[in-house]
């Protein structure tokens, strides 16, 4: 028999279009053409120059030859351009390839060779790794436009143009197109594998899209917030949140560098209402002297995520006005991809349990299909009982299409229809998921899994640690031992034995750090401490030993 | 050349899910399962119960054998069970049919015949109508399940089966799968014609997805949000509002009648935050003794489309604390595509030129892709002067499929890659679309053209006018006058004369009407006045003459 509703009712012009972030600049400028889109030390952008600046940069392009299947890198803090590019190279049909400015010359030649990169803009603060990544690309060097910008620190001008003039050659009325297929890729973001090639992540117009009213919609995001752009525009596409503040038609207020002088400074002046970063950029705002935040009492909305936040540091920010709220995901699912919703009923109770409750990772973000915890053998759902390890995996619209030229990977990621993150999680009775480790996080002591997050939360209570970071160190007797690396707060001080007695009162005594090493802890550019350092210096340790 | 970004990077189960409004309902009782969905006098169910419930009516509907392609009609006032139609039925894959519930019986059986029902929900305030109506069926009579409520009036008990013994077969665990093609029909709904036979739009889970996502992004929702439901389900689904309100799980609160007393009754129960509706509800909202009002403070917010809103509707409702935004859509558009978006300078005008300016039916919707205003012989964009006329259009993945069996009106709908509304409107220069009239309304005088909306607007100022209608009166020596319908607010007083000296002082000479007929206007059941019917007096009076 026939589907009556299959007969005749097809797509067509006028009912079916691609999903597409580049919409919502579209109808920013044509909505609120006056609204301040941009915001970035004495500069100011309505919706509308912004939206002739990406049409510049995407005509200019375009009359270089870039369009489908090309991508342009770029090696940008979180200036205006780097924005732009969000745009402007989409327009083209082309694929934009963020570079994590904090890679060496090696890791920055491997992408732009591998993502084959016909177009890089830059910034003077990064030439010095730029000179000798474009040095190794050969004969492939791609075509580079220096992004001029006074507040850089010095450094080489290397590009063959500079951006104001390669913009100055476009059409500011330049017709561009949204993409044939929702499912062509927008952005390349390479993860930053710690070992290894890093895996170059290509996701889509129709997850850009998805994701980008995800944030709203989840977030609560009123039109016209003002966002403070602390989390850098190179990590997942900053969480999409470029395509985002298009959707709402806000304001962005951009800055160099995380420095929270800067920031309250600028949070005053222009009213910011949100922002988002890994917890390294809460404790360095709730660790400042209140003399900093004065004049401030409007609310700060905060998404964090990048890491389990420690329990301090939630409870830091209720105290100074910003009210978290935590999520969670990866590079291969746009940023977060889940949220840890707050429930009505949690008002109620202690800071102390509010900060637990908040501090999981939570529940898929509401354009997202799902995730949950399974065991990876079986596939099957772990009990909901906050105490059984699986893994976590996603699944929905907001994953990537795959690894770029990496079809083994690939297949790995999404064995038996799931995006696999390496995670290790627990599932709560209420639908929550509370990360225990990364696989490679956990310590097993004597036949018992430590978990490593569980440690640090005890080591964070302690009122002198800023940060706090555990890895397993190899022990003779019981196979491994919990290390701990400990950041103190500036001007606090502690022993190492005042810390493990401290530790002594929170945890089992199997799961109390062997040792405490004090220092700065190593991160990466997005705030994550980076373990496999830390695991470098216990293994020479040991070895010494 | 190959394009690397479409190599070995695929759809797979794990990043592409077919979009569906009924993920946001697994998504609402999975996160939120405690938090109340359903408010209907006494009766309570949060979201777990009512995803429970609508798993039931799919199981339950699948057992009969229905499925994919199959139509569920209902015909239903504002009770839960035509909410929880809106998953149960689409939950199998079958097509959910709304029905008018003011149409006759002839319309009915057209409708259940024409849509192919299986089955249909019915209550027995309309069970006069569905007697006559399942008999005209014939053999083709659907299968009928009552849905029994204690506070509908007396009529007939028509089913073979009660809703609550139906759900009681249904299983709550059941396990509906997402639609295989997210193009998949979710509704039939049939547009109120006034000629010729219905034509029966059919929608889809995609647009459904999107614009139920674009009601909360549009008009800012809240998590949570408390909505009466003063606008009928059946028309255009309730503008997608079921599925929104799952999407953030929030309360409905449901009514049989619109009735001004009860409605402020709910409102100070309930703590009502957001309700929907055309020109009328309000009118009756702001019309009546401020004593209904008593104790409530918080802000309503009011979504009104329908028709455009009368200045007098706007200003009232400033007066009495119900926020309106205003809205403009089609049952082809799935209700308001288009929203008259405010901008912050709007704020310092007087209440006569914010109500000017609110009264456009505005800009696209954040998910739909474009409205225009086109010359429809060359389908030009008319000049945005506020002056030169044309006929809107509407493009995007808020579009209908097409008409059900009906390959020439879909085609003629959609020629030239545009959705035809058949209103006539002119283009601001700030790209807002204001309308001027259907093209059947437009009155031809001398050659002229006159705007009926425009009279309307004049005749709505006169302080004791509740409604208005204008329609062409023939007349020997012009073709064309206009003729003025009024509805006085009740204990108000007016004569003819009163009016037209009113008129007189707002209107060119030329477009004043040349009669007032006192008296209550007829109304569709959406609140819209039936001019039909208006010119159909007119002529017989004009015959009389």
């Amino acid at each position: 028999m026939t589907n009556q509703y299959n007969t005749g009712l097809d797509k067509n012009a006028a009912n079916f279009v691609a999903l597409s972030p580049l919409s919502y600049i579209e109808r920013a400028a044509r909505v609120y053409p006056d609204r301040t889109a941009v915001i970035y030390g004495e500069r100011r952008q309505n919706w509308a120059q912004t939206y002739e600046r990406c049409r510049r940069l995407a005509s200019a392009l375009a009359a270089r030859g870039i369009g489908p299947g090309d991508t342009v890198a770029v090696m940008l803090p979180n200036v205006p351009a780097m924005f732009e590019a969000h745009f402007g190279v989409p327009m083209t049909g082309a694929v934009l390839n963020t570079l994590n400015t904090r890679l060496d010359a090696e890791a920055i030649a491997f992408m732009l060779q591998h993502g084959e990169a016909k177009v890089v803009l830059t910034d003077r603060e990064f030439s010095g790794v730029m000179v000798k990544a474009l040095a190794m690309c050969g004969t492939h060097r791609p075509y580079v436009i220096e992004v001029e910008d006074e507040t850089a620190p010095a450094g080489y001008d290397l590009g063959e143009i500079s951006y104001e003039d390669f913009l100055a050659q476009g059409d500011p009325g330049y017709s561009w197109s949204l993409p044939p297929d929702e499912w062509d890729a927008i952005a390349l973001n390479y993860t930053s594998g710690t070992t290894g090639n890093p895996k170059g992540v290509v996701t889509h117009h129709r997850g850009a899209y998805l994701n980008a009213a995800s944030n709203v919609i989840s977030w609560q995001l009123p039109h016209h917030a003002t966002y403070l752009w602390t989390l850098p525009m190179f990590h997942c596409n900053g969480w999409c949140f470029p395509w985002t503040m298009a959707l709402i038609a806000g304001a962005s207020v951009f800055l160099r560098k995380v420095d929270p002088t800067h920031i309250f400074e600028l949070v005053r002046e222009h009213h910011i209402t949100h922002l988002s970063g890994a917890p390294i950029v809460y404790s360095l705002l709730i660790n400042t002297p209140d003399s900093l935040r004065e004049g401030i009492t409007h609310k700060i909305h905060g998404q964090i995520a990048g890491a389990a936040p420690p329990a301090a540091v939630i409870e830091g920010c209720e105290r100074v006005g910003i009210e978290l709220i935590h999520v969670y995901g990866l590079t291969e699912v746009y940023g977060p991809a889940a949220v840890c919703a707050k429930q009505a009923h949690w008002e109620g109770l202690s800071i102390e349990e509010r900060a637990q409750l908040n501090g999981r990772q939570g529940v898929s973000a509401p354009m997202q299909q799902a995730i949950a915890v399974l065991d990876p053998e079986t596939m099957e759902p772990v009990p909901a009982d906050g105490e059984t390890m699986g893994e976590i995996f996603f699944r929905g619209n907001v994953v990537m299409k795959g690894y770029l030229k990496n079809p083994g990977a690939t297949e790995e990621a999404f064995a038996g229809g799931w995006f696999h993150t390496g995670d290790l999680a627990v599932m709560y009775p209420d639908g929550y998921v509370k990360i225990r480790d990364r696989s490679k996080d956990v310590i097993i002591s004597g036949g018992e899994n430590i978990s490593s997050i569980e440690v640090e939360d005890a080591l964070h209570r302690h009122p002198a640690v800023m940060l706090a970071a555990v890895v397993a160190m190899p022990d003779a007797r019981w196979g491994e031992v919990p290390c701990a690396f400990v950041e103190l707060k500036p001007d606090a001080q502690a022993t190492g034995e005042e810390i493990l007695e401290f530790c002594r009162q929170l945890l089992a005594r199997f799961k109390v750090p062997k040792r405490v090493v004090f220092g700065a802890l190593p991160k990466t550019s997005t705030g994550k401490i980076q373990k496999f350092v830390l695991r470098g210096q216990v293994k020479s340790t040991s070895a010494i030993e």
